[in-house]
């Protein structure tokens, strides 16, 4: 078969790791042939691709970002998109089928295309973790294994000069990174979107931790609105699409801290660095098991369908259980987390 | 309650993490004091530990190793060991129940103690990934990161000398390291006790990433052994134990690969670096957490239980399924991986 | 004798390891005692110190921050400062000698208190590379490992996005950080407070990556100031001080840039992460060999001298020599760097 | 002018960051062209080269290890070699001048070659630190911040399980990996060919600090030869050169240990991870630096000379300079960092 491969969304660590894989199992086992479709669905809307050889995927499992660009394309509503277009560019060309990597957006332009005639299976992509219908997805580890590195560095600021440190994380609508790297890190404040929380009670975290002499550690997920407060950002801090602007509210929340404890604060908000550089060994292992699959999925004509994780095994799912909806933070979770916060 | 920690076996990163959790979330919730027995069951036994205030775990989430020492003391055969003189121990020192972080080994003696009467519960540790009854176990991972970026560091050596290079890890039963690690590596071939595979197998391999002008990686688990080659290997390379001894296998099979296919082969074990130095996030998160279930257990009265991972669930699970048996890679996932050796 | 040590200014990656190999060092040459003043000139003032013996500084030596804190406390105007002041709340504790850690304001305040009786010698820190009369202090070659790390990061998100990706780096009066970070991680322009550059320029340096289809890396410090800009960056983006403010030049640089060149355009400002957690090994070096230098100094009563680096030499200098003026990037190295610039 | 570049002897992270820095710069600055000749002198004598565009030595800065390949060929010695045969072959090549990167053979060939009518001009090259005539080379210190946190892991698991530690590190002739990684890590003993110590005092060193609670970490060079153990280490442990073996001294000095103390002892021995992976950030502009010089230096003609660093600046120096000698650890360095041995 003659196979093309698109990364469409926000970039992540580990998407080349599929990339590789998908294409040397096709080569090796089945005599497959690739192209990339550059820059998610605009390259297989316009045709614009590269051939893909076993010599243009070497050594790409260790190197993030992804080497076919992304872009945020529509599949329906860019000029020429929709399932007939495809299609006829799909036999123009000579591509029997698609692999298409990329988050919620993406899947469910898959879906759509799929249920209209593509034949097109999923990989699915989010940094943030806020997938339903797979455990982890790559990229999720890397950011918590950066924002984790970050924090550990700036504890050892905070404690020099008697600060309380914020670090805000990225996670608009799920609170997954701000989760699992502050409980890595040992926060003593997670702050998340699914949780509204006082910026008293941020208050009275903070001053537990600085009355025994410590320096406080709080990581805010940037989509986290405090109880109460949601004028006041909305004031100022927030983009046409409603959400808080990226970087805005560690800053906001760093101010209210210092203003009402009197603790001299400092915010850093972490940022692109998050999603960029060499996937960690466990995106790595996922994002190639992940391609793997794909390529069998492709070979089962299971069109409409992902892989997945389930446990530690990759199966194969309907793209339907991918979007019933966002994946957030459980309240059982943060309970989890918040035993360990203030102190 | 007042409860004891002990950390017996090999040492992992996250221990620390997982005493820490345990010792705040106790103090915080539900009032409980902490002791430290030193060097695993010795120190139950010969009543020699440490009292852990909040301050004493401060900062442990990042650091790797276990502040109460480890050994490979036995609980039984240990003079001054079984169940009764541990009670006893126990009550002289008003210590009212045990979390006992460790292998096989170790959980085996906690369920037999716990059976008999010793208010007792576990924590898996395995940095091997061999144990049944939970996912992964923390260490794994940080072991993963760390075998990766080594063999990163050996595949730019590799290409600049035109060499073969081979990784000895760890893994004596199990082949879970070399698995991971070599998949994340993208090694072209990864050689576990769990496969007999011949040494002219492994060649063609070799030869064909070779004649394809890239440097070939083989990652081989200390516990692998050559079909065919028993009889040489255990003539020099076992130990009393006619386990294959340390960094034995990987000079070994390089010696081999040279002699066979004429290329220049190096062998690096990577030794002791594996187990040591600062848990990754994954790590210190699933360490954290099972930290806090382990001290839920404790206040369950739940003796004879340990904390699981279960997909992205921390369970309880009787220690008799820990018990079952060693966890060793299945072929289908090692028919997975092997759909990227040679090329 | 008695030695206090204090640690003053902004924190460092390597103070931590002075500290260590001054106390090491002292307790086995000399039979030396120690006690570390807290948090500056302040924990001298006010008699406000621990003792410090070899286990207060077992494994100090990769440890960030400094485990005496640190202030901005100045040891005149304080209440109760002065050498006669000083003086007398040794002689009271019994210290003979005070080793000083920090920057051009500590060092100044030590030469004065030495010129007036105090027995002072100094260890220089910058972070920012800035201080005259040492090749290089410790912390910056650990703020360019964290900054030549987060732009690489950088750098495969950019990519993957065709956008320009800017950052922004602690420097508020000397370029080294961006100098040196920029050129490690191959960045297309780098901004400096010592050279004024018209954001034209900038901006024609960033097009002619972008038109050869590459992701152009912009690396600004904190204190450059554009050429022709100082006007409209006077406005609103400078402190009470007339400085720019932390945070403000790299959002503004991003923004010019994509509305001038219609580029998508991010800047990630990494602040206080470049400043924390563990130093290099080179880092740790150089501390170590200024804490024995240091303590040597103490010996030889060399009051009012300092540590400081010379090719590979640690050296004795004047700390007047320390004082003479800021270190800032000479032109001969920016041009040296902008061969690289563009492209 | 049309200028070939190669790369010869031991592969070094930075190698390919020299490559980047001169071919960019003299594209930029001269309109030069660059071929690269593959696998060192051998390329050259082959006439076996590729073209460098600008294109093939982007994003090369961060990148280990030498796209050019190397190899110890000899440029004399090896058929077709020697000056009257590289001539012709740059003349029927149309290549005007040679950039030669490597150690201490490679630039002592060079240099023949320059006093024989070759244009050629060398960087220095050794991992080892070992030329004289610059203050460091590109590699060092890369190979320091790999062992440095090889053994940070090793001491965790060193304390954890009471063991003594050994790390063997590079360094047949020159200590000073040993010396400066063994400083960094806070090592207990620092052993390197330099000096000569005899088992008995090592084994005091690991004693002392046993004897405190502490886990020792001893650290080897791999051509230490302890004082009275010449003959048991010839009998078995050296190569036809006389030297000692890779990975043989580490293992003795571990054993005896063990055997003389009674303390458990593990070595690792670190090998070609310390010159594998990405540079430094040191490493990468100190490589890039060098790079620009040789480019300047072909430009003024400078046959016979090579790029150094003098402190801060680079400079140029005739290769003779490089050549009068190892540069070995003198003992003042040795003594100072023996203050901290034992404790």
């Amino acid at each position: 078969m003659r196979i093309g491969l698109l990364t469409s969304g926000g970039d992540c660590p580990g998407l080349n790791a599929v990339i590789r894989s998908a294409v040397l199992h096709g080569i090796k086992s089945y005599g497959d042939e690739f192209v990339g479709f550059k820059d998610g669905w605009r390259g297989l809307i316009e045709a614009d691709y590269l051939e893909l050889s076993r010599h243009d995927v070497r050594g790409l499992s260790r190197v993030g970002g992804t080497i076919l660009g992304t872009s945020r394309t529509h599949p329906y509503n860019h000029p020429g998109g929709g399932p007939e277009n495809m299609i006829r560019q799909l036999e123009r060309h000579g591509v029997d089928a698609v692999i298409a990597l990329g988050g919620e957006g993406t899947l469910a332009g898959a879906k759509r295309l799929a249920d209209e005639g593509l034949p097109v299976v999923g990989v699915p992509k989010t940094i943030d973790n806020d997938l339903d219908a797979t455990d982890y997805t790559f990229g999720f580890d890397t950011a918590i294994s950066i924002a984790t590195d970050a924090m550990d560095r700036l504890r050892t600021t905070g404690e020099s000069h008697h600060r309380c440190m914020v670090a805000e994380v990225m996670g608009r609508h799920a609170g997954w990174i701000a989760l699992h790297s502050g409980m890595a890190a040992g926060a003593h404040a997670i702050l998340i979107p699914e949780k509204r929380v006082t910026m008293d009670r941020v208050c009275e975290w903070v001053e537990q931790v600085h009355s025994r002499g410590r320096s406080p550690l709080v990581v805010v997920a940037e989509g986290f609105i405090p109880e109460g407060a949601e004028e006041a950002l909305a004031g100022k801090g927030t983009e046409s699409s409603g959400r808080p602007r990226l970087g805005g509210i560690g800053e906001w929340v760093a101010a209210r801290v210092e203003e009402h404890t009197g603790i001299e604060t400092r915010n850093t908000t972490l940022g692109h660095i998050q999603r960029g550089g060499n996937p960690t060994g466990f995106d790595r292992v996922l994002a190639t098991r992940f391609g793997i699959k794909a390529l069998d999925l492709v070979h089962e004509e299971a069109w409409g369908f992902m892989a997945s994780l389930s446990g530690t095994e990759i199966v194969k799912v309907d793209l339907t259980a991918a979007l019933t909806g966002l994946k957030t933070v459980p309240m059982q979770r943060y309970e989890e987390a918040q035993v360990l916060f203030g102190r």
